[in-house]
């Protein structure tokens, strides 16, 4: 008989995220995993290990419906699964990692060895993600390494609990509750992380309160990092450059100066005093109105290496982010370029350049930054966006893989074919004992964590990608559909092709054949490409379509900016000539005439138009698409989707409405049939824009 | 067998609020309960009835352990529950209510009879609460009626998805998502509302956007609208005075201006095109920069008068609020009642008058607002605040029921002695049609709604008090603690206990003896008493306090600002004179000498000096008397509420520390016997708090 105080039955709410554990459905494999599973062993006292040893336990209590029990050794009777740290572990890839794990079978027993607890951690995850999967464990023999060493969100979260360019509710972290009161979520984010394989937490955002740095704030951090640390995870602030002078009451913050560099010193060790496994210091600086070494004649070299040098023997990094671009600038997409390119090879050991994945600012689609391959002395971190800023916020399906990919596998040719960009952040390109990678959070209050159900398949394949870049989008969307949503083999194809497909799609019906920077203004939501006047000319969108009567484009050859030029001849041939410029980037680097013909067969004009028309209807692809997996479903789920799919097309329409109404004062071109020119005047879009932008 | 769908079960969290329906454990009481309700049968098929039923048959389930059928009519061989609606319906209260009800026994059944669906919706609420409480309910005879007329929660939900001084994650609203997608928490969120009689919701800040009012905006909120109405909730919007502007295009937002006018009509009959029972409008103008008539030499009369004219025929209100105050003045105390005492009389029948309960800004303790009994031909909407902007937001513990019932029942002795601050607002003192009350939401996307737990007894408080002010506070927090944390009767009494003193408590440590606005400058968080410089003199602490070497308080008799001549005699009497005057008003209306003797035998500084002692002291009584109940309550609940009074400990002496350290500083006293002096400096404290205030 039920009592009061028995917990209670509910439906899924998205909470639990791909670690579901729900019961395998199918008795056959359930009855093979049962017995493969009869107990578990661990070796040592390891924080991390003990922490596998319990997800090892709740997996496999949710996945096999009984317990499993934690013995002292293995039993030579029964069959289980042994879990030792082994310093001489034989893992895959870099033979230095201390991360990597292998699973094999061993007679009876499986055997999950690693040279740390995290090895194990990740080992177990991978076990668990076998079963969650389906897979057999009959026979094991699975080694995996992380290929890229620091692995990190940066949640871009503010002191009073908002999140910029958040969009999944507030702040996860409780400020005013730390350190007394830690969240139970703490803990449910920590799994999370761990069991994709990230290692790293940058916990406040890079336009940063120096709040953090006071003994106040730094215990509420030690806090914080006392939760991640069983999952082999550590904490990093941004720090706010001028922290001396707001907090330490100097004078200055010069990054020369004695003072301030002993500040920085004392600091250092006050922090790893509270948090020895302190991860290091993230930093905007000189960008966007924030502080930096250049108020003082600095450079950004200076700034950083002064930081580093504070954290002397201390085992921690200074990430120090290049998205810097100043106002007056003739093409912002040289910017960052020209600042920080000089300034290679004069970094310290102890400093990765963060970069972002295109030269503007996470638009739906870039080409590759030009400072990949140029900084061959420095460790450069690859910052993607998981929160989807300019790419539909928390109400279009957007899978992201497809475009980390694109950034990782782009070939930057600079030390001949086969330089990509993933080979540049992994070091491998450049022999750097250091690297990293780094997703802006895409997570917030929301119950399910992203909003949008799907983005959970961002923060997923992040994660993912940042262990193994090599794996294609299209094999990380299969698990995590498998996981998360359903296992019916027609249901997960169907998924996992909306999801392979979606990142094109919002580009068509958004910004197709290379337009960027025409949303709107401030908010980043919907279409704006009209806006000529904001705060600076590189916050309108005229700036970056320089639509006229001849073409649309921005020319970034030798006769335009010459932006081209920052890349390796190679690539400048390939992108140089708008013959052979891939449609995809065309816009970014030519000033194409309205009525030139592309190799679709299309001039330029009817080519964008049919672009947007047929973006947009593919949204009715995907509503039909995911209709059709409702059986296969979560009902409340299924309805949370198909309600955020009917928000995407309107808005789609509305994007693509905007777009060609507006070109179309330019072109002079009717719209291509067979498509219907919009219902709605160009005024009316506009209102429509306006009225979201209203304080 | 379990299968993978299944629903899962999980620990109690804090979503069901009071509407928990856990089963009855004692099984004697459940069996009467079983014996009593076999079925349900009900007539009509009016909406609300609808959901009257689905509720009943819901909370029975849970309840009961069983499912309760629903039946044409009576069954002549059972007992069973039959809810009827009856337009001659005798219920309590005002004859003219249509939203009373009646429980009663008639033979073999229970009878909940109601004018109107709301009425019995509300009448199987309370049928609900009683077998949540435990109460016999074989013998029923309850009637019960509201005695106000517009019950609201007020929402500072801005269209970005903050909430201004909310404490609880960011507001449940999703505007990008609406229309298309209704979240599951909005009727979540109607359900409870209703359950404690509220009948309407201002969805957005009164610091409003003329976006609500757009086509693109009215679609959303009749959305919200429809989602409400089958628990008999009307919408209200805040409307941004500048909206004809704004939005329409128009030269002027002036009221007596012809197209402005016309243009408000319109819009009005636009609304309530979509929204049949749209609630009508809430304004705040010319506050705090919020444009407004005055812009235009016109008065709020005027303003609002406009706006009940643009209302028309249309079953809709004007709630105008009070709160103004003009930079400059030299008691910012008489400033809302020097602009809307002349008004009197001049408001047009739809509109009601605003008043917060306090004449500054819901501080932890003030007296009732003059305006209340000043203005008895304007019906006046009492506003209290269920966020704890200036109560601790949501790490301290401070039940508000006191707080409202200490206004409501202030005699302003207006109409001679009983003419109570509830008797204005229910409209009973001068014979008003209409009558409103309104609680400025706490709630928000946490997962329990309210960050707290114990913030949602205030929301609940609000409601009971909002139908019946007449209930105690004890009674009310007796019946949420049993329904929401435990029935075991010691502990009951425990928690009651705590409740009951909470907000004396908060009162001590931080604002005794009728202190007030001393709080950190625009966050409102800790302490700020020496803040001396801020936007406006009245934004500061020292403008209220007005501490130096003789004494403290603010003298607001007719030597000083004289704002106490702004009440009827009786209780100018009371309160004019310092030997008379309550203790907890004291340094609202009187400059006091540090060595003068008080009452309580103590001089004013050694009193102070104790209260804040005895204050912070006080919290550890309550941590002492919460980790008592801890087997009587859920764990995880339990553990919550234990730091989060760990943390209003620290911050108690937070307090205490700054405001002795800062007071002694003008009366050069020592702390009292047996008081031990703070530990750390004054600068040590105030280190602290501009911490908390930095970017």
């Amino acid at each position: 008989m039920l009592v009061a105080a028995a917990p209670r039955c509910v439906a899924d709410d998205g909470y639990r995220l791909w670690l579901k554990y729900d019961l395998v459905a199918d008795a056959g494999q359930r009855a093979q995993y049962r017995s493969a599973a009869q107990f578990i062993a661990s070796n040592g006292s390891d924080a991390v290990l003990k922490t596998a040893t319990t997800e090892l336990q709740r997996g496999l209590q949710g996945l096999l419906g009984q317990p499993v029990p934690l013995l002292a050794k293995a039993e030579s009777n029964k069959r289980g699964i042994l879990l030792l740290i082994d310093a001489s572990a034989n893992v895959s890839g870099s033979s230095a990692s201390r991360a990597g794990f292998r699973i094999s079978t061993q007679g009876r027993n499986i055997l999950v060895t690693g040279r740390s607890g995290a090895g194990i951690l990740y080992g177990v995850f991978a076990l668990l993600r076998q079963m969650q999967t389906g897979q057999a464990i009959a026979s094991l023999n699975i080694s995996s390494s992380p290929r890229i060493q620091y692995r990190l969100l940066n949640h871009w979260d503010n002191p009073n609990g908002t999140v910029e360019r958040g969009y999944a509710g507030s702040s996860i972290w409780k400020w005013n509750e730390l350190p007394q009161r830690l969240d139970p979520r703490y803990t449910d984010y920590a799994r999370a992380n761990a069991s994709i394989g990230l290692n790293g937490v940058a916990i406040n955002n890079v336009n940063a309160s120096a709040r953090y740095l006071t003994p106040e704030y730094i215990e509420k951090v030690k806090a914080l990092a006392g939760v991640m640390r069983p999952y082999g995870i550590r904490v990093y602030l941004s720090v706010f450059w001028a922290a001396p002078k707001v907090i330490g009451g100097l004078k200055t913050a010069d990054p020369l100066d004695a003072q301030v560099k002993q500040w920085w010193a004392a600091k250092a060790d006050e922090i790893y005093q509270q948090i020895p496994d302190f991860g290091g210091f993230l930093v905007k600086a000189n960008s966007e109105g924030e502080p930096g070494p250049q108020d003082y004649g600095r450079n950004h070299a200076e700034g950083a290496n002064m930081l580093a040098t504070a954290l002397g023997q201390h085992d921690g990094i200074v990430m120090w982010r290049a998205f810097v671009y100043k106002a007056g600038s003739a093409d912002r997409f040289k910017q960052a370029y020209e600042e920080f390119k000089p300034l290679d090879g004069q970094f310290s050991p102890k400093v990765l350049v963060q970069v972002k994945n295109g030269p503007i600012d996470f638009q739906a689609r870039e080409p590759f930054h030009p400072l990949f391959g140029a900084m061959p002395q420095t460790p450069l971190v690859l910052e993607v966006q998981l929160t989807q800023e300019y790419l539909g916020m928390a109400t279009h399906w957007v899978y992201l893989a497809p475009l980390f990919k694109e950034c990782l596998d782009s070939d930057t040719q600079t030390k001949g074919p086969g330089s990509t960009v993933a080979r540049v952040v992994d070091g491998s390109l450049d022999q750097h004992r250091i690297s990293g990678i780094a997703g802006v959070a895409n997570i917030g209050t929301d119950r399910n964590w992203t909003g949008h159900p799907m983005g959970q398949a961002n923060w997923y394949a992040f994660g993912r990608l940042a262990w193994d870049y090599t794996l294609t989008s299209k094999a990380i969307a299969t698990e995590w559909t498998k996981m998360t949503l359903t296992r019916e083999p027609q249901a997960v194809a169907t998924i996992v092709d909306v999801m392979d497909k979606s990142r094109d799609i919002y580009v068509r019906y958004t910004t197709p054949l290379g337009l960027h920077h025409i949303m709107g203004q401030n908010i980043h939501y919907g279409p704006e490409p009209w806006l000529a006047e904001a705060g600076r000319p590189d916050w309108t969108a005229v700036y970056y379509h320089k639509a006229d009567a001849e073409g649309l484009g921005f020319n970034r050859t030798a006769t335009g900016s010459n932006a081209l030029a920052l890349y390796s001849p190679g690539v400048q041939q390939a992108w140089g000539d708008p013959k052979t410029c891939p449609l995809n980037y065309l816009l970014w680097f030519h000033h194409v005439g309205w009525q030139q013909p592309l190799r679709t067969g299309r001039t330029l004009w009817n080519e964008l138009a049919t672009r947007y028309y047929t973006g947009a209807d593919s949204v009715t692809w995907m509503q039909q698409r995911w209709a059709s997996v409702q059986p296969a479903v979560d009902a409340a789920l299924h309805a949370d989707v198909t309600a955020r799919l009917e928000i995407q097309r309107r808005e789609a329409l509305w994007w693509r409405d905007a777009c060609v109404l507006y070109f179309q004062t330019y072109s002079k071109q009717p719209i291509p049939v067979p498509f219907a020119p919009p219902t709605r005047t160009l005024a009316e879009v506009k209102t429509l824009v306006d009225l979201y932008q209203l304080k």
